[in-house]
């Protein structure tokens, strides 16, 4: 077992000494850890190991008492769309086009800046109670989303999102690519909030398009991610419109990069799968709301199989309906099996990898995701006593089939508690339910013709 | 609206009123009420309505008021194995036959009294924390289950299981139908516990044993229910043992009935669908575990098209690895679309009804499942700050989409409560996770060779 402690000498002083029953570490070897301990100061974690060694070399300034809590490294949440949150069970059981088109597009173009922050904040309270500590967020006024996120204290990358000019928000390309620059002026030196690159979709932004705001993420040395390949409808749409399937469209213009994250991937062949592990291209999988929209199944251990790195996303609430990361762990490997025709496919410990250090690459972030020396103190703490945590023999399967996310009791982002038994601790809940009920209201009165 | 209180004139007297914010009725014309109240007495729903209506016309003993939660009927888990959660985690991402056969059946034919209260109170916990308050078990020694059960105050269907003679359990047929007859004596006139005949399988079990069994389930007076075209591989060993697939050996046998509910149904075709919607008889689907173990995907919305009734239910927790209909719910109606390629497949309303009077109708207990004058008053209710619930548009929605099962904040049989923030009424948890902790160093010791 490693303890990652070799550089500390007795009596050496940390911020914080944190005790548990066991940690699910994620680091490159996997380590779990029994009635351990995580020193940590500044925000980084300076070691791992058993607390009775920890606690032999550390004096800390405080301590955290998680006897009966298993630790695991917070979730990164790869795809997400905060603010339509908005839309929890507002058009359910539709197609994608369909719900779209006739149903979120409408209300969203007239979204207020009030409005959308109600969403991302009741998003954030949602993340934070369900142990996610950073996400990819694509959406528009992007400041909205990083503001509440900031507040809260969780981590987020933020995509503004555009589609072909002139469109609703940007009547020039120049309006998107100075918003863009200003979102990333904006959190320059922010020690949470990044930014990323995010065009809409293969079938919504034009090729030369797309190859100026990769060259924008190259300049700004920043990840650029696009949805592709979310479903057979887009396929054809696809190749209506350019005579190339989604992946093929962006092989032939070289934007298959280790820069590059796809959003999706359901429909994709095993070609265009050679190719995007080729390009160090990521991938995140959305497994709930390509099932909600009927989109399909990804093909997730073929992808695993093939050398690409796979992250995990909820999607928005407008198509989940959580933002819940335990439940899409939980359908990412259920699902898996079926898709693969083999129960042993995308088992429990790929689903973890994918909700926590695959997440965390396709963020750009790889350094999130994992308990572990030199790393952020991202830690969550799901309680053990829970009965649908009984009895125990794999924390592994146990975090990924049984838990529902309800059974976190603290989390963590940089060693700041954000939550801990039922408290919110960066965000003030109490009226939010009235604010999501007037938002409900708002929502309800624009979709009316 | 219905408020179904025509009956009751000003000052009548009732042992309980409850008021709501909304009432999820379930009833024939599943009518959702707002500023809802339920009156009680005898454990007996007398009247569904608005508050103000019924708090005019009832002077109840005592007053439950649920501000800001959302009721709904307790659910209904149509098939599981209360003790196999002593299994949950022990044995994951196994096809069917390998886990039964190298993982489970070694240590199961070994498991005492002791070790199965055990697993059968864990999931008594469970099933009360997750909003069931009724259950279809099969098992072995189901006096165990049933004895837990009742004391946790839980309503239970049980079924001894039983292989072709001679098995392990029972040397001979007539120790078998000894065993089950004094089970269903143990029972007789309790309120919460019945019994039913369950052969284990159409493959275990030989078409005369089948026979037989079905005609003390005639006898009793009880359902005759089994496991049924779980996999494509259990088909391949009826097809080899009997030559003919399971649908069709139960109908050549006559035991199509609407006595027999069919556990799983996961390889059945169309014409098969025709023959089991033609004999009225009802279907339970269990979708995580059929996932889990890459069973399949059941053809749900085609069985509902076709008119039969089906029924939702868990599966073992060694299966799941919950005991949590919130999220079969959701599985039932998310895998539900792809496998019917649309996404209005097995929409949310469809899902619920399964839970509820679906799984209701398969225990042979039809006036469960309903918040409804005169059925028993078993009543779950639902936080609707938990921001997972935020904002809301359609409870329907919620409850299956949105709700983790950890949003129940009461339980209900009969009008008593069982579980109330936090606190269990009826069960001592104290020291049920040492408990667990004991039997899984058991199983563990018992699975070396």
């Amino acid at each position: 077992m490693q303890t990652n402690n070799s550089a500390a000498s007795k009596q050496t002083p940390c911020d914080l000494l944190i005790r548990a029953d066991v940690i699910v570490t994620q680091n490159d070897t996997r380590d779990v850890i029994r009635n351990a301990g995580v020193a940590v100061s500044d925000g980084i974690i300076l070691a791992v190991g058993t607390y009775a060694d920890l606690d032999a070399l550390y004096v800390p300034a405080s301590r955290l008492d998680m006897a009966g809590k298993m630790l695991m490294p917070g979730l990164v949440n790869g795809h997400t769309h905060l603010p339509m949150t908005l839309f929890r069970g507002f058009a359910d059981d539709l197609p994608l086009m369909e719900w779209l088109e006739d149903h979120i597009w409408p209300v969203e173009f007239q979204l207020t800046e009030e409005m959308l922050k109600i969403g991302a904040k009741i998003g954030c309270a949602e993340l934070i109670r369900t142990g996610c500590t950073a996400f990819l967020n694509g959406y528009f006024n992007e400041h909205v989303t990083g503001d509440t996120a900031s507040s809260a204290g969780l981590r987020a990358v933020l995509g503004e999102g555009f589609f072909h000019f002139p469109s609703p928000m940007y009547p020039t390309a120049e309006d998107c690519w100075k918003t863009l620059r200003a979102l990333a002026a904006r959190y320059e030196g922010a020690s949470r909030i990044r930014t990323a690159i995010t065009p809409h979709a293969a079938f919504t932004v034009n090729p030369d398009e797309l190859k100026t705001s990769f060259a924008l993420a190259e300049e700004l040395d920043v990840p650029w991610q696009i949805h592709l390949a979310e479903s057979p409808a887009e396929t054809a749409v696809c190749l209506e419109k350019h005579g190339k399937r989604p992946v093929e469209l962006l092989r032939d213009l070289d934007l298959l990069t280790s820069r590059t994250t796809l959003h999706h991937c359901v429909d994709v062949t095993d070609e265009e799968i050679a190719a995007i592990a080729e390009g160090k291209t990521k991938v995140v999988h959305n497994p709930a709301s390509n099932l909600k929209l009927c989109s399909g199944m990804a093909p997730v251990q073929k992808m695993v199989d093939a050398g690409v790195t796979v992250g995990l996303g909820t999607d928005g609430a407008s198509s989940n309906n959580q933002l819940n990361m335990f439940r899409d762990m939980a359908l990412a490997a259920l699902i898996g099996k079926v898709k693969s025709n083999h129960a042993s496919a995308v088992n429990a410990q790929t689903a973890l990898d994918m909700a926590t250090r695959g997440s965390a690459a396709c963020l750009g972030w790889p350094e999130l995701g994992r308990i572990e020396k030199g790393c952020p103190a991202d830690i969550i703490a799901l309680e053990l006593s829970s009965p649908n945590l009984m009895p125990a023999y794999d924390c592994v399967s146990h975090a990924v089939y049984a838990a529902t996310g309800m059974e976190v009791c603290m989390t963590m982002v940089a060693g700041e508690i954000l939550y801990m038994y039922g408290e919110y601790k960066t965000m003030d809940i109490s009226g939010l339910k009235k604010e999501a009920e007037k938002a409900s209201r708002w929502v309800f009165s624009k979709s009316k013709k």
